[in-house]
């Protein structure tokens, strides 16, 4: 199934995609929806209860980022073989992670705002939404917690994330890494047998990869960080970005004011994000 | 004035230091106390309207962690001039920041458990709570914005710290970095005039710095997170530390099972931590 957070008539509620449009659920939003133990039952009781005029047509609702309260955003640079050639690095024993905040996300339409940067990049991910709680667990146990995947473009402020070593900073820019439009459950997608991650700009290509390439698995990532530090339902893992980025091309390329970013994962959907230069000082 | 988040009869409070104990204050922690508009009046209030009885005996009190829930905890690693020429580097221009979670953080006297990694060291800091909300603040709206400042330890995992070229993984183990004893206000303490930042192993002293020499302040520090993330009252910011890690000894020196360590910061108290060498799975 596909699970969105939709705003409409001033309220905002998670909602299961259905022929037509969306079926609103009992949560506020899709990464609260999946704090609820037995989510799945939910949906399906949700679902057999209702009546047509419960479900709101597909262009009256406005789609949100899936998970806007998660308590972790978790993600791994390096992950595809493709990438980490191209950025001339060894295929990695560890994943390299890094972490992002709830303020760092966006809807999936939402303007990017750049301002502060003169290298703003692209990096398009498969992003995991975990379901249940973790720690320690084996690699089984955690492909068992992955309540679904969706779409995220890491926006990546070059000069930012190269001032010192550690690349938090260019990473953690507030409202710079779109999320969504769905979350679509594991029975529907198959990341480990391979689904396309595409980015556009201005309708060129510039990224394709697939996630059959990645080094470490959803389930490999959210099982290894389980280990130092707790996962709990509506976190957010992203996986990496395959190669394409702009900061690999020769001269390297970045986005300028106006710039139309397209993000897709055929399956899932697409994230369509007008870059502005100006200067965010929105709280 | 000296806040601290304590338990109490089974209760967990924010509360006043005062002759004799702590005084409760109408708040469940530090953290949200300081997100009280202005909750210096309410402090004050509380402290007029109180009569001796609600005054709870310091033996009668535990200490907990002063901030339990912040959003934000962002580190800077790399901003002792000892330190940085200890580890090889030279002074930056830019402050090196990574970030932790709420959950990386622990109580004052807490058991610092690391059983996953062989190279566990220490790192004494000072560490800033915001006490009002900042977005592209100047360094005078930042220092305006300092609700108090506490103790740290960010104990690193070096060999996890060093798995990859991102720290953060090595940083993040839950329930590894204890904080407070107790939030002193501003008006008590001036970093930038100079504290002294102190870590005894076993009795043994190992680190000591001095906050004046800093390269940057707690005040440009807040500044510069907020030009890309917004901070909110109880977000946490820790300072960097001073020379004298384990990881900078000829041989390298780390934790072992059964060690204590204090971490002290005259004015603002001391972190007395146990080290254990036993795998945690504590959720």
């Amino acid at each position: 199934m596909k699970l969105a957070t939709i705003r409409h008539a001033g309220r905002t509620t998670a909602a299961l995609e259905v022929a037509g449009g969306y079926l609103p659920l009992p949560a506020r939003d899709v990464g609260e929806l999946v704090g609820h133990t037995d989510w799945q039952a939910l949906v399906r009781e949700t679902l057999n209860g209702h009546s047509a005029p419960d479900v709101i047509a597909r262009e009256e609702a406005t789609i949100l980022n899936p998970v806007p309260n998660p308590r972790k955003v978790i993600c791994c640079g390096l992950n595809y073989s493709d990438h980490i050639l191209e950025m001339g690095r060894e295929l990695p024993q560890y994943p390299t992670l890094f972490a992002k905040f709830a303020d760092t996300l966006t809807d999936p339409d939402a303007e990017i705002v750049g301002g502060h940067s003169e290298n703003v990049d692209w990096e398009a991910e498969l992003a995991v939404i975990v379901g249940s709680t973790l720690r320690d667990a084996t690699e089984e146990e955690a492909a068992a917690a992955i309540a679904g995947y969706t779409v995220a473009n890491d926006i990546s402020m070059r000069d930012w994330q190269r001032r010192t070593l550690q690349w938090f900073q260019g990473k953690a820019f507030d409202g710079t890494t779109p999320l969504g439009p769905v979350m679509v459950t594991p029975d529907e997608i198959d990341p480990e047998a391979g689904v396309e991650v595409i980015c556009t700009l201005n309708g060129e290509e510039v990224q394709r990869g697939n996630t059959k390439t990645l080094v470490f698995s959803s389930a490999k990532l959210l099982s290894y960080i389980s280990t130092f530090t707790v996962l709990r339902p509506g976190d957010v893992v992203l996986t990496g970005t395959p190669g394409g980025v702009g900061m690999g091309m020769v001269p390297p390329r970045f986005l300028k004011d106006g710039d139309e970013l397209h993000t897709e994962i055929p399956g899932i959907g697409t994230l369509s994000n007008k870059f502005s230069a100006r200067i965010s000082t929105t709280v």
